[in-house]
């Protein structure tokens, strides 16, 4: 039996990003790829029987494989130069929880599972929630398969390259009518837990987000020939947009708008770009008003790069809206722990994902900062231990 | 004999880039390194003598290698996604130039060589002129030797991997010496050629330039959870600075400044970065000027970074100051050609380095938009033709 702050010491310099610090730990990198096989050992320890289904995502299970059994799980990707916490916390809990829940003698009605999801961040091939997504059908699978990394390597040539049949990837009905119910343990990404309450709160819902891709199309040319009134600077009218971004969301209230991936081509330092590719993360409570709210930045953003003698193309690259939990699920979760408040988050999760398919909840636990995505995320050990005893104590509830 | 038109069109395929248009042949890349072979090749074809010196520049000589020495040339590196003319115009122009004095029976009296300059465009290793730098000591050898190209590849490795020896790379005053007078043609880098004049010019003087980058330092976070109100976004402050760059050379008589490079830390759709890295450009013929505008520009970011609650650090990179070419050469060449055009260039080059050692000039070949550093750089067949024949009738006269 291990504690949820043991496990998460034995993971601890699995990925590390000297440059950015932090780790980095993008699906099917060597970095998570081990931390995958670290987490068959830990279940396989505890006696559980291990599969990966033909998306790729991993299925611990304490007793039979059967249909709706309980499922708890998370996922091991982390964006570049992300926290320790953000997706281990909640894998390394549901390994802690069924320690306890063993160590008090418990044996299961039902069967329960434990699963990792593979590219919640959406950090190599661009769309989060890719595992569950896939397994519910909520992406297209062309588009999936045909999803391309930095470096140029589809989804499906690094699906195969790990072992799965893209042509069996896609909808999977049979694992999904496995799940009765999911609860996810997670890491709090703001700062919902005041320093002084209970350290862990159950999620209510999560907001609507997409994300787009902005390009902005000028004219390439020379740093030092072209004089200023000649210009039709991309980079200059992005810069403009990206403020216009932040005006916008910041005079909605509940809304957040982020550009944190900017790509100037050709990208030299002596060369007036010809063209800035950068990405806008919004997101909303109500998805009418981020349907707006992207309408007036595109809007803003088309006038901008008309004055500045540039263009402006804007694709959505996906969108989820607004998830609302399964209130029969988070009712019975509220009984089990009484007390705990109730969280509404920005992030999205693969919970969310399901909740459209089957009852779904969350469990977050506190990040006295609210920090996340960044190397400074933290989770103190006795939040961490309490949150993997409350995920022990709704699992025993449910089961 | 062959025509600089001929000339180019036999390298029309070597380097193109298809991502970004035009063509990226970064010093000893595999398409640089192609167009040394087909240099060295035409050089040998023409009867010349070819050597490479312990800096990486090759010589190729029309008599015996000497003190004193008529040189011509330029470089065949670009940077990424630049046009066909910056650089080989100057090197094919050179071998045309040469064909067009043989055929007119013309042996020289003193030795001639053409030389090609490695890593012109400071696009790999971030030190434009690094080959006449070195050649010149004006770039201390530590520096240059520590420098890393974007892999994190060292100058020192790259060069001892493309058969130069470190130990020997820096000042050379024995190559040195044997330039009597330095002649190189360029394409116009603005559109100071107008469209019914002469194709021709001959350059005054070179703007001083250099190089800065600033590191905007702020709270890296979480897309989504983090409210609009709680950030320290320093993608938001470098948008504003860029502007600031922008306003501030805009309203400074001559002066240009430009961010072409910029990199967010991490780098992800969905987190605030922590940091964003960017270089700025700037030029003006007043190096007091420039001095000026850099401190203009360093206290508008360090205000506007505050106000986002981030911090902002400027560093210099290089600096060259104002260059006017040598102007007993520049009245030689005047007189050879008469009626040719006088102009001044924003654009940074080799013959500006060796300005600062031996006398040195350049003619510039027209470009209708004035666009380069682009794909759409252009040069018209009939004004390259007459670049090389006016190359040859400057090398004839002086020779």
């Amino acid at each position: 039996m291990e504690t949820v702050t043991q496990l998460l010491h034995s993971i601890q310099d699995v990925g590390r990003d000297d440059v950015r610090g932090g780790y980095s730990r993008a699906v099917y990198s060597t970095a998570e790829l081990d931390l995958r096989s670290w987490f068959v050992d830990q279940a396989q320890r505890r006696g559980l029987d291990v599969e990966t289904d033909r998306n790729g995502i991993i299925w611990a299970w304490w007793g039979k494989p059967q249909e709706g059994a309980l499922v708890t799980g998370s996922h091991l990707d982390s964006v570049p130069g992300g926290g320790a916490f953000d997706g281990p916390l909640g894998v390394a809990s549901a390994l802690a929880a069924v320690d306890i829940l063993k160590n008090r003698g418990r044996t299961p009605d039902r069967s329960l599972a434990i699963t990792v999801f593979p590219e919640e961040e959406g950090s190599r091939f661009g769309v989060a929630c890719l595992g569950s997504r896939l397994l519910t059908g909520a992406i297209d699978v062309d588009k999936a398969l045909n999803l391309r990394d930095a470096d140029g390597n589809t989804f499906a040539d690094t699906a195969r390259s790990n072992g799965l049949d893209p042509r069996h990837i896609g909808p999977d009905p049979e694992s999904l009518a496995r799940i009765g119910q999911f609860v996810e343990l997670h890491v709090e990404q703001g700062k919902g837990l005041g320093a002084h309450g209970p350290g862990i709160a159950v999620g209510s819902s999560i907001l609507g987000h997409g994300r787009w891709k902005l390009s902005v199309h000028g004219q390439g040319n020379h740093a030092g020939t072209t004089l200023m009134a000649d210009r039709s600077d991309p980079m200059v009218a992005a810069a403009q947009i990206i403020v216009a971004v932040r005006d916008a969301a910041a005079g909605q209230p509940d809304a957040r708008a982020t550009v944190g991936r900017l790509t100037p081509v050709p990208g030299g330092t002596n060369v007036i770009a010809s063209r800035v590719d950068m990405w806008l993360d919004a997101r909303h409570p109500d998805d009418a008003v981020t349907a707006r709210l992207i309408e007036s930045i595109y809007a803003a953003a088309q006038d901008i790069a008309a004055a500045e003698g540039c263009s402006v193309f804007l694709t959505e690259e996906s969108y989820s809206d607004t998830v609302h939990f399964d209130p029969p699920l988070s009712r019975q979760i509220g009984d089990i722990l009484p007390g705990v408040p109730v969280l509404a988050t920005g992030a999205g999760h693969d919970a969310g994902v399901l909740a459209g398919y089957v009852p779904s909840a969350m469990l977050f636990v506190r990040n006295p900062s609210g920090i996340s995505h960044s190397p400074e995320e933290y989770v103190a050990d006795e939040d961490a231990d309490a949150g993997a005893v409350a995920l022990a104590e709704v699992l025993g509830g449910l089961l």
